[in-house]
C-alpha cells in the first residue's frame, strides 16, 4: 500500500511520511486527532494535521523543554505544565526526585486518553502521585494563580486553534504573576526559517521580552518539525540560563539523556546571526 | 500549475518543494543536473535528484564549511577545495585577504557552467585570480600532492555516484599526505538522524579517526538537507577546533556572516548524546 501523510511546513514545502497503517482518527471537541504507524519514525500522532510527536524523535523536544530549565534552578519544587497532553514533558519532570508537585493543564482530555493508549512510554508518568491533571483551559487556570510556581512549561500547539491564546501578551503576564520571585517560564517558540513560523517566533519573543526581566531563546535539532530548527523560549524574573547554569547538579543527578548534555545546554543558546537578527527585528514591530 | 520536486530523505520520508518553473534539465558525463525556481527557497539545483544548494539556505552550509577551519588557523594561505562546483565555498574563502592560492578540483565542468549562469551570487568568486580551477578527478589530483596545503575542504555529494571515492580510507590518507604539518581537513559529513545517512556518517568518521591525529564532528541547522541536522568533519594533524579557536582573529577581520559567529563556532561541536553514541558505535564496525 502506498499511503502518505503530508504536512505543509510552508505554503510550498511539504514533508511526507509513508504510513504503514492509520491506527486512529477521531474528532475531539477541540481538534482532529490521528494516530499513524510508520517505518522510519515509528508511531506518531497529529492534531489538526500537524505532527505532535513521533516515537523516533520525541526525546529531543522533551529533553530540551525540561532539562534546560531544571538545570538552571535545582531548587524547583512546584511546576505548572500547560498543554503537553502526550505526557512526555511530565515524564522527564518526574525524573527529578526533588520536584514535589506538578499541575498539568491540558484542554483536551481526549489527547491524554489517546496517548495513554497509543504512546505508553511517552505517557508513562501521567499517573505519578505528584502529577495533578486538570482538563481545562490553561489560560483561565493560570490567571487564577499568584506567586505559586517555580517553573511553568508551555508545551503547546502552534498559535492557532486551541494553542492560540498561549501566545498572547495577557497570557505571558498571567504566567509572570503565577511564578514566584525566582520563577522560570519555558515555552515552545516556533521556528526561524520558514516565513510563517518566523513571524510566530518574532511575535512570541517580543511579547515575552516585554513581560519578563530575562528573556532568551534556545534551539534544538528536531527533524520532524518544520525546517528541523526548533526554538524554545527561556524567560525568568531572576535566572540567566547560562550564567546560572548548574552543571554540577547535572553530574550529581546522573540522569541518562539521549539528547541533552552539559555542552548542549550552553550551545543551544548560541543562535545563528540570521536568527538573532530576526528576533531583534521582531522587537521593532507593532 | 501544481508542479512538485520531491527528494527522499529516507525510503519512507519525502521532502517536496513546489516549483514555479524548471529552468534547466541537462545530463553531464557524470550526472543529471536540474535547476528550478521556487517561491519559498528561491532558485535551487539538484544533482541526480538531490538538492545541492538553494538560494535561501546555501549561506549556512558555506559559512560552516569555511569559517570554522579558517578561524582555527589564521595563517592559512594555500587551500585545496574538492567538489564545490557551485562556487559557494570559494566565495567564502575569497573573503580572507591572507589566502594566497586556492586549487579547486571539480570533476564536472558542467556544474560550474550551470552555476555561473544560474547562481551568479554563489559562483561570484570562481574567477578570482587566486582561484585555480581544475576539471578533473579530485581523487587523482590529491594523490599527487605532498605536504602542500594548509587546508583541504571536501565539499562533495553523498557517497555514491561521483562523490563515492571521496569517502574512502585511501582518499583520506592521500589528503593527510597532501596537507602540511599543520594541515586541516574539513568535509561534509552527512547526517545523524535517518538510518541511511547515519551509516554514511559512521563510516566516514571511522575512516577519518583512523587517519588523522585529531578528528572532531560539528553540526549546523540546514533546513533543506535530510533531517535538517547536517554534520561536518574537522580533522587535523595539529589543531583542535575548540582549544585552538582564534576568536580574536574573527573580530579583527570584521567579516559579516549570516550564520557563523563566535558562539556558533564553539556550539557547533556540542553534539547531542545520541549522535556521540552513534559515532562511537561506528568506530567499532568493521
Amino acid at each position: 500500500m502506498d499511503l502518505w501523510y503530508s504536512e505543509f511546513h510552508a505554503d510550498t514545502i511539504k514533508f511526507s511520511i509513508q504510513i504503514e497503517k492509520q491506527l486512529l482518527s477521531k474528532k475531539s471537541p477541540f481538534q482532529q486527532i490521528d494516530v499513524f504507524e510508520s517505518k522510519e519514525l515509528g508511531r506518531f500522532f497529529t492534531l489538526d494535521g500537524f505532527v505532535m510527536i513521533t516515537e523516533k524523535d520525541e526525546f529531543i523536544y522533551h529533553d530540551m523543554i525540561v532539562h534546560v530549565p531544571m538545570h538552571v534552578n535545582p531548587e524547583i519544587k512546584k511546576v505548572l505544565v500547560i498543554g503537553a497532553g502526550d505526557g512526555g514533558t511530565v515524564r522527564e519532570l518526574c525524573r527529578y526526585p526533588h520536584i514535589e508537585h506538578i499541575d498539568m493543564v491540558e484542554i483536551d482530555e481526549m489527547v491524554v486518553q489517546v496517548c495513554e493508549e497509543y504512546f505508553p512510554i511517552t505517557a508513562s508518568k501521567l499517573r505519578d502521585p505528584r502529577v495533578h491533571l486538570y482538563f481545562e483551559d490553561g489560560l483561565k487556570f493560570v490567571a487564577n494563580k499568584k506567586n505559586e510556581y517555580d517553573l511553568i512549561i508551555v508545551d503547546s500547539t502552534d498559535p492557532f486553534g486551541p494553542g492560540e491564546g498561549l501566545f498572547t501578551r495577557s497570557f505571558y503576564q498571567d504566567c509572570h504573576a503565577a511564578l514566584n520571585a525566582k520563577g522560570i517560564l519555558v515555552n515552545q517558540h516556533e521556528s526561524p526559517f520558514y516565513d510563517h513560523y518566523r513571524k510566530n517566533m518574532q511575535r512570541a519573543h517580543k511579547r515575552i521580552v516585554e513581560t519578563f526581566e530575562i528573556a532568551k531563546v534556545y534551539q534544538a535539532f528536531i527533524p520532524t518539525y518544520a525546517s528541523g530548527h526548533w526554538l524554545f523560549g527561556f524567560a525568568s524574573k531572576h535566572f540567566d540560563p547560562i550564567l546560572d547554569f548548574k552543571a554540577d547538579a547535572f553530574a550529581q543527578l546522573n540522569l541518562k539523556t539521549k539528547y541533552y548534555n552539559e555542552d548542549i545546554h550552553r550551545a543551544s543558546f548560541a543562535l545563528p546571526n540570521y536568527v538573532k537578527d530576526a528576533l531583534a527585528e521582531g522587537l521593532k514591530d507593532e
